[in-house]
């Protein structure tokens, strides 16, 4: 590998080895670091060996502890959204302590405990990102893996699922004392994604917040909107979820498939958070709001969603929406919140060779409610290899 | 007639009289006098003679002189929207005078020029009546036609094709002097119902708002949002419509049915009103939003629409919103406003024999763009009756 050229990632081959020793590189050096990602849609996981860039200026090269399973990563690695770009190493829940920083980096300090959430870059001069609304960035943000990244030779990015990562400095979190590595990985993805639209919505005490599934977002919605001071109803298909979602800190359980259930919840709530990502009818949701109440969905089926019946939007000036992660700063305003009220994601640790079994088990929804990949578990596909 | 005794709307049978003279009553009768509407889904309108109760204490009676020609109209009398009571006397955009006035009202006198829009009452105790926002009324706000009216015998209300109307002085509107009566009926209804989801969504100067279809709704929304500052865009399907949208004040006009210019409209306008009352592709108006943009749906299809892709909506954070004409003292305000602002509906004067037809053109699109009834052109169907 040479020394202070830039390391198109990823190498994407699989090399005979195991070690999973750090290795020792020059200040101005990129870094082969063992990964885990998709080779094709079919062919599941696999060790890989992943070319970091040494750290620019103002990057932030981060030891990566933990690295929460989204079931984007499970969509994309099987190529379900589309047409992916292989090799492609999955995973925006990261957590981990900052390794190197570039020169121009003042506001982190090796050993910190930082996080990196679904983006690593946005054009920064657009009106959303001027506004802190870096991820409807009218240029396009970049996403943490699968992304194209124009300030960094076009390479296409590579998530978590890795021992480290280089990211902007305006891109990295702070991960406050009060959290777990392990269980604030989550609030990177799920955490920021339910947050964004219950703080949009104003949420605050005295509101009350429908649920709509009790997975990995869902139960983050929960939380956080217990949190808030919000009144939480939870939606669920599956009666067994019943003593879960109350464990939780639910007020109320609505089985949306018990007609007399959802009859009886009719505007009882102001917002709705839909998790769901397979398509289903919003319409028994849209009855359960209030006057200027509003669903914002975030999951994201593949198929189309039935239709909206317009008169229940009508009839209560209420709103179908959707919202998408969050901006940095909001990022950064949910985990203090979170570690303030002591929010975190329940989690499920599993090693790299789980990963698959895990992705599998996270389509059956079969998980309370998120796994976590110890990265330290990672193999390393190789101890050095030139880009 | 038995004086003094509440009068049951509507007689309901054609009487062969052609007297329109309005009839003289003691203080404390109600009144027969002539209207126009259908006795059954199939039958077109007729002339009916109706039975309106005198004036109670809270109540005003007004000497109608315009109605505006709503599509509802269309819908109801034609059992479009389900099945109807039939007689039915269609009517919601009233303009006249007040005749008589009950012993406790003191804020119109005997010759006010008033007006009544798509509601005669409500509970008046439930939040939304609170709030001034009548209209969403949490136990059913009584229509000004083919409602059930609890505070006067649970009789079936009558609408304002008709020489007069009896209503509760919370529920009248002043016209003010800066407004043509004829041009100002179909605010009663066109107007509110696209001036409060403008209000709602906060346009203001600089904001741009699109309007989806150029009927009765449509051209008053293009002169509401100008009227707030708002630069429009028109979406018309149609492109003999361009020149009319321009000479109403919009900015630009997009052939929704052109993909380039409606590909060169991404992202253009933060507010769409749509009042295209037929089943329509939302999509994309969607892509036509700016982050944080609203479509609000104002017309109700009878068929189902088709779905809404919710990618436009998650990554503009957008909303797909319904809202319903608006309270009565936002009614007032938008009478108020749009007499400061010189605005009027663009009408058509018809008489009670042309009002069969004129529905025929509305439902052909074949107006611009508000039919408006003189009802001094009813026929009275009976000199007098005994309910």
């Amino acid at each position: 590998m040479t020394v202070g050229r830039p390391v198109p990632p990823p190498l994407g081959k699989p090399l005979p080895d195991t070690s999973t020793e750090l290795s020792r590189v020059a200040p101005d050096e990129g870094r082969l670091v063992p990964a885990l990602g998709a080779l094709s849609a079919a062919g599941g996981l696999e060790a890989l060996t992943l070319a970091r860039r040494a750290p620019g200026p103002e990057d932030v090269e981060i030891l990566i502890q933990f690295c929460g399973l989204c079931h984007s990563d499970v969509h994309s690695t099987r190529g379900e959204w589309g047409p992916e770009n292989y090799p492609l190493v999955p995973g925006h829940e990261i957590v981990g302590a900052v390794l190197r920083t570039g020169t121009d980096v003042t506001e982190f300090s090796v050993g910190d405990r930082v996080g990196v959430g679904c983006m690593v870059d946005s054009c920064r001069n657009c009106e959303a990102c001027l506004e802190g609304l870096e991820q409807y960035c009218e240029n396009g943000m970049v996403g943490t893996y699968g992304g194209t990244d124009p300030r960094n030779g076009n390479v296409r990015t590579q998530g978590g699922y890795a021992q480290t990562i280089v990211v902007d400095r305006r891109y990295v979190l702070n991960i406050p004392d009060g959290l777990d590595a392990a269980a604030a990985a989550p609030l990177l993805c799920a955490g920021i994604t339910t947050y964004s639209p219950l703080r949009h919505a104003g949420v605050e005490e005295g509101d009350d917040v429908g649920v709509v599934g009790l997975g990995g977002l869902g139960h983050m919605a929960v939380k956080l909107a217990k949190a808030m001071g919000a009144g939480v109803t939870v939606f669920t298909t599956s009666e067994s979820k019943r003593e879960d979602a109350l464990a939780l800190g639910a007020d109320r359980v609505v089985n949306s498939r018990d007609a007399d259930q959802m009859l009886a919840a009719t505007k009882s709530v102001d917002v709705i958070i839909d998790t769901v990502a397979a398509s289903h009818d919003l319409n028994p949701y849209l009855r359960a709001l209030r006057r200027d109440g509003v669903v914002f969905q975030l999951g994201l089926p593949s198929g189309a969603m039935p239709p909206v019946d317009p008169r229940l939007l009508i009839r209560r000036r209420a709103a179908y929406a959707g919202s998408l992660i969050g901006g940095i700063a909001e990022t950064q305003e949910m985990l203090d919140f979170c570690a303030e009220h002591g929010v975190a994601s329940e989690i499920e640790t599993v090693s790299a060779d789980g990963v698959d079994h895990a992705f599998d088990r996270m389509v059956a929804g079969d998980v309370k409610y998120r796994f976590v990949l110890d990265t330290s578990t990672l193999h390393s596909a190789g101890k050095e290899a030139d880009a």
